[in-house]
């Protein structure tokens, strides 16, 4: 196998199961906050604004924590600086 | 093996194993925030609309997460820029 | 081992592990929620109606997510880009 | 080993464990429900033909996803593409 | 190793590990599903007859999933079509 | 090592690791099965005769799964079709 | 290593793994129906034959089912087929 | 290595490895029987002839599938069927 | 293969990984966090000020904790300094 | 490797990882034992005497679990029949 | 390969997984005291100042705990003794 | 590698790994005894004496197991009988 | 290679691990105590004093044992005796 | 490798990984009795003298249990008899 290959493997399937991997914590936090939030707004309705814009913060903070993995994912299909730089040594391109 | 079998077998795997673990989490997570609604519906029958409403926020926001793993795997079988290259490569196409 | 066979092969078993790990979630997603409507309907059979459209809404949200799964395995075994490819190569068909 | 051997050697391991891992998720889920049925029915009898009504909904959607799995598993042993092709291409038959 | 020992010896430990990994769920499921049964009886002995019911259709659902890897274990012990084609193959018989 | 061999071996274990691995799940669901109609009697002494049939029932339910794994077992000790044919084959016995 | 050999070591890993991993279940099992047991008794000490009775069926039940196990450890180390047939075949003994 | 050394370490290995699995249930059961067996003595102090006759009847059993494992570990290292056998072969002793 | 390349692979592994593994403590973790916010929003409507602030302080806390990761992840990507070494060395550039 | 030096190493190894794996469960059970002695004392402190004798024998028939590990871990490293046996067949000593 | 690139690889993978698997421990305990806070000040808003401090401590305490990781993760990376040798020893630099 | 040197890496490796292990039960087991032993204080003050005489002799009991765990790794360590009959065959010492 | 380099790797990636895997105890039981304080304080705010001087011995020994590990890290980065001696033999240095 | 290179690298990672594995016990202990200790404090504010004993006294001893394997620790890193008498034999020192 020659460089490339090698570096194209390895990129696929890191970034496969990096995005794989990383999205259980994410996506079972979240399911607890919305959870929580139901049952917060069936105790007390009224603080129905409060409870609403504390979820959504909390959400966009968990959900910044699967992007990091989703920007590292991507990262390493399209912007993969081994890849550049071994494409850039074989010459083509 | 040639480059293009190597590419193409790493790109099947990652993919649907990717997918596989990938759904564990906001799948779990769901189930649980669609369970919490429920039984906030049965405790606070008069704040459906804001139950429901938070709830398809919540579904929408693990969705999204669910969706960054289909993504991945979606471009590895179908938009993989490695195989791109490989073909172009081989100039067979 | 040629190519095609290699391909053959790594295909059948991403589509069957994928399928495999992927259900466990979806299903236990699904579980947890029917469970949460059969104890709130018992609560409060006055909601029931809110309550069984709220859990067919999130059946059909979690039930999207083990179809991702299914698609992709399906995808693997009768829509498969670098079986096609490959078949395509070596000229049968 | 040949080719139709070892996709054959493929197709069955990965039916059995896609199968044997497969089930599980539904049949925790489905237990779940189930037991939530009866402690429903045991607190709200009146409500027996709505919670059973509900339970069969949810059972089925469960059942459909174990069913995703079964028809994986005898899709590769019994309708199997890859092996159709090697059967086409060895002549035999 | 021939070809017929390699596909035994997979459809052995296939066969095995298959109905060995996939009892866990169904027996655990229906455990939970008998064990709530019995509280409920406890709890509403005059739901006897609905309870009972409700059971024994959540344990032939249960009990389906379990047979579902029980006929794989016998298919590929009993009624093996890739065994099959291969004692064909060979003449024997 | 020879056909009749390797057969044996696969055999041994693969009986061994499913019946080991598939007690777990029937052992911990009757477990649990047994334990609530404990509790049961002891909070409903007077539903002792509808508590123990339901018992009953449960318990071999969950048994007739344990013993799906044990047949697989005896099965490939005592009445392998692979090893019956491998026997036929080399002509001994 | 001789035939004689390889289905000796296998069948001795065999049986203690089997007996080894297989007890976990029963014995948790039984001490879950035991602890029941103790905790009904408390708390309704008039039930105490009935308790009693029920108890033991479903420890001979849970017990039956860690003496799968047993037997199927005791075959393989003194009942082998497997083992018997090599040793007919080396005409030892 | 030949046949009696094989048979020795494979030996030590299972005996050594099959009762430190095992009795890992044992124990935590008996932990559970005994933890029950106490708590119910605090409630109910004047049942203390039955709970504790029950309390052994429970221990008894648990502590019966720990001895199906250590007769195996034992059997292993001092009865070991297939290691007299190996021993007569070579006609030392 | 060369140096260059093992560095490569190896960095985009870890990154990759380490990411992966990363962000399930930190999401999980701020689930809970936000989780409870809104429980103690619904509890105490008043204090929904300090509440807030104390909420902010955890998340970026949390948040500081996957930082950490990511930063490890990126600085292997794209400033690594055993890869600039290598680099260096080559004369390439 | 001269075959003492095998039976050495494996009996070594087993010994360690049986008594390591070995303690982890009447270790917990204990700890559970007492745990419920102590509480059961802060409830009902007349009892005291009834507890503490039940606490022994339980703990005891605990131990006696631990020390079947701690029996077959000595045998293997001071009683190994295998090495006395190898020891005699070597003529040293 | 040769001494430098070892050294590099190793680095960097214990680099990433250390701080990969290190992150989990404390983002956990974050979140529990995180949450705990939110609890308590949601019952006693009174005892805010007091609470907040408590936590920040803890806070302080936990995070010091991930920096340690991280720490180890940039010495490996940054200032590796091992590395600085082998690179003395080569005489490159 | 001569004898000697396999005995003792085996003999290190073995008892690090089984200390290692080994405390983890009873750690667990000691931490869950005193827990309950403050609760009991803080519930029966009175009890004190009882209690605490209770609390010893349960942790000297989990604390005599860990150290059957260090005894073990002592003896491997400081007086291994198959270490000392290796040293004495060399004739070394 | 050589034996620095071997020590060296060695000594980077325990270094690495022992840490990673070391601080989750650490920091799992740090975040419950200083969970339980916080919900000590609310519940009980006259006793702060108390138990905050309480929660610092606690966290002080919790502390304790994650610096063992922190120091045994440090130990093989920055004083290992191995690579010491090995560094003397080589004459190197 | 000589003798002395592979008993130093055993003797590494055998100190790293078992106090890395080691400590997770004995923290999480600590942490459970710590936060018990301060429920009961907040619950019983008089007995604060006989918890807080309570309490060093079995942190000592979970604190005893850490030790142990710090000591095994650091007798692998500076007093490792194999590798003192690895030295003797070398006649280096």
């Amino acid at each position: 196998m020659d460089t490339l290959t090698i570096i194209a493997i390895v990129s696929i399937a890191t970034a496969g199961l990096s995005i794989g991997i990383g999205v259980i914590g994410p996506a079972l936090g979240q399911g607890r906050a919305v959870s929580s939030a139901l049952t917060a707004l069936a105790q007390q309705p009224d603080a129905a604004s409060t409870i609403t814009r504390t979820l959504f913060v909390g959400l966009a903070m968990i959900e910044s924590i699967a992007i990091y993995c989703f920007v590292i994912s991507i990262i390493l299909i399209f912007a993969n600086p081994f890849w550049n730089h071994a494409i850039a040594q074989v010459g083509g391109h």
